[in-house]
């Protein structure tokens, strides 16, 4: 099987082309958790990508390079992900992360590591919904030129945080952007509130978390100025909804030598 | 004038058939102020109304009977509505009445005076906006049928209390169909709260008040259950928004001898 | 077991007490099917109800009545549901249906079958969500008082017809309502069209068809009138949605006996 | 008067520096206008601008200079705004246009008189609404990353045209972004459609349009892809909408010489 793998990386050190025919070899570790049942099915349905190493908790890692995998997806955890890392790294083979626990100290390890094989790529996400990371940039982007913004998550009632992690990131964007472009407090005329009414602020963004049955996760954010308002509204339904950014990740990260963290990038 | 009026009151004591062409004759207290302007607009325009009087401070209220009023819109003042009311039930004209003000011992008062002409309605309501009573009705209705249910209302910031009155008083018919059915608290597993982010409690709904520039004045009660989610939501965009109301009023008060308060039953 | 049903039965010819702490026995028929799984797992949950026999292809109907089932459940095929309800019926046992292919005819046959048994309730509902159903009864309620109103529908990309069978139901229940208040066309002036961007007219009441990947069942009823709409929005997540009616027929069908079309009664 | 433009601009030839306390002056051409007593508000309130001059129909241009003016609003009529604008080039003064009716041939001929005046800047914009142009670019800029995505945009019955301008605007821009990611069709496995449910084609992408009573200008872009959606939403409550996005002009055009289209670039 290696010699497969050999008489591809070989002759062409380039990242497969995607016109070229030969599929994008995808080895999955972790693939019988929750996450990883999930990536294995879209990776097997992805046009021009072959799922070529299901790996789990008691597998050999080398089953991963004796199949000739050219990218691996991470779905495990915080215990064994740094030696999977440096494992595939040693390897050659390019990562996609999605498992947590990502201190600076440990992205720094994994830099370290990557300066040795400067053809690898390896990408880290805390959240690889498209549609949430596209949402908090067109936020920041919006944000300087609006006088008004609130942010509104709705989530399941057994969700223990209020706000969600989503939207306190959200808000904290925002606040940095207004305060680069010299915007103050928004309006607020408000003498007279219930306690809570007007929701939490985060660095100055006022955000209300609504719990609901029935709901899943959702998120909008409203601008507002003289006469007009904007609203960017994100709606995940399931853990499905991360498999696009999961696949975008796979097919971009042999482009990408080096680290990256979070997939705003692929997104620019 | 004044025969007029009677030849039409008296041979026909029964209310003016909308079909018989005559069109209601209609007189306006208030006319000069800021919702009086609209009220005389609307009554202008619309069919089978007739606009036969515009009264304001300094005027005299008799130019309404002399002109054959039948029915009088009083959008004035709490220190001259009683007296205007009192005229008007007197000469046997009903009355729509936006004027605010109005206690539980201004309402007896009232009902007393139309006790001697029982052909007489009034009708005092503090919203003629046929969205927001519809609404309210529509959120009483569906409550017990739903375990969860939270109140998002948005406006301008200039608005001084938070949440709005219409927010509150929603809040109230919800938590009383709510207690009336057996239903208990609504499921919340929040452990971690930034303070304010799951907003005010109102008879135990939690309600969340929003304020931005380029907002009117707007209110969403979302229901939710197992796997789905009901949502209602009012847009009000401007004072023009009470106009089908109050002609609605107009059309029906005389239908309806006796005190009414607040348009529900028209919507019945 | 027999004995058990009897001895519960006998004395007490009432509905069993909701706060008397014996939990309603509940059969299910068709409890292995894509639908009877999740009725089977939502009365197992629920207060008050206590799951006594899953039955389905191959397996005996007297289980029901051996185990005493007080209501049976019924989402089995058109081919199969006449012989069950008539057995049901026969028993003494009430009846919830969610299998489709009822026609007036066999409607009809229910009837007469349930005119011998006088203690008898069979519910049969198209749909068991409590939000469309409120959904549908709301949006014929405002009808009369709006002199625009459009549907918007948005489902899932697989779905085969545009608009949806619920969508259309709506639009007829609002044009008969404003057909009875007199409400004449909305107002449009569109003169300048690109074909198809008004939306189909079912009744007169324009209706839009979203389909996009991402989303599942979602409708919005959109009412407007001089400066205010009120929207009307029910979203469908999941499957699970249609429990909630389910176990509400399930708690009511003993209280009204013969036959119940739909469960909007259930909701009044 | 002419001494004192001179004097502040002779001596400075940079544009005014917004931190240096010297308002910029600011003349309005079409001032009695419904457009133009608009901008005339919104300049007089605004921080760090000066009316300096009004002007309208009969008035001589001259007014202008001889008040210093360094930037001119025009939002006059098409038979008159390309002698503005000559006339004002050829004074050295910067311009906004919010005036329709410019064709390719118009557009060259300004660019011409502009390449003889080096530090004069010249803005002409269809729509000077800044959540609209934002609405416009991040749907662009989210049209590569979805399987799906649809457009209803929702006005107020007496519009002529369905789609709106900007619906089609944004449809062609979402189309152009999905063929250079080489996106396919939209998935739809419509089969059976009620003429016009699916909405019209422009470019093809779906695109609803929505008419009530009510409601003023929104607009709505729903992208979907596997498990989630992202919404793009914008609305319009009145014209002083267009407000922001004039003054954000006003305070950019001499940082930009030339021609500038659109005020896209403002938003960067």
């Amino acid at each position: 099987m290696s010699d497969e793998r050999e008489a591809q990386a070989g002759p062409s050190p380039e990242p497969s082309d995607p016109l070229s025919g030969d599929p994008l070899r995808v080895g999955v570790l972790g693939a019988r958790g929750r996450m990883g049942i999930e990536v294995c099915r879209a990776v097997d349905a992805a046009e021009g990508l072959e799922l070529v190493a299901m790996i789990d908790q008691g597998d050999w890692l080398f089953n991963a390079s004796d199949a000739g995998a050219e990218v691996v997806v991470d779905f495990t955890t915080p215990d064994v992900v740094m030696d999977n890392l440096h494992w595939c790294i040693d390897q050659g083979i390019s990562v996609v992360v999605g498992t947590s626990g990502f201190t600076e100290q440990r992205l720094d390890r994994v830099r370290t590591w990557l300066s040795h094989k400067p053809g690898v790529g390896v990408v880290i996400a805390p959240n690889f919904g498209i549609g949430a990371v596209l949402m908090m940039q067109f936020a920041a982007r919006a944000a300087r030129f609006f006088e008004s913004v609130e942010i509104i998550e709705q989530h399941h009632p057994k969700k223990l945080d209020a706000p969600s992690g989503t939207a306190t990131h959200t808000a904290r964007l925002i606040a940095q952007a207004r305060a680069e472009a010299g915007q103050g407090a928004a309006p607020d005329a408000t003498r007279d509130e219930v306690p809570g009414a007007r929701g939490a602020e985060i660095d100055g963004v006022r955000v209300h978390a609504v719990r609901a049955a029935g709901l899943v996760a959702h998120q909008e954010v409203l601008f507002g100025t003289t006469g007009e308002t904007l609203t960017i509204r994100h709606d995940s339904y399931d853990r499905t909804s991360f498999m696009p950014g999961v696949l975008l990740a796979v097919r971009s990260v042999r482009n990408r030598p080096g680290l990256t963290v979070g997939i705003d990038d692929f997104l620019a």
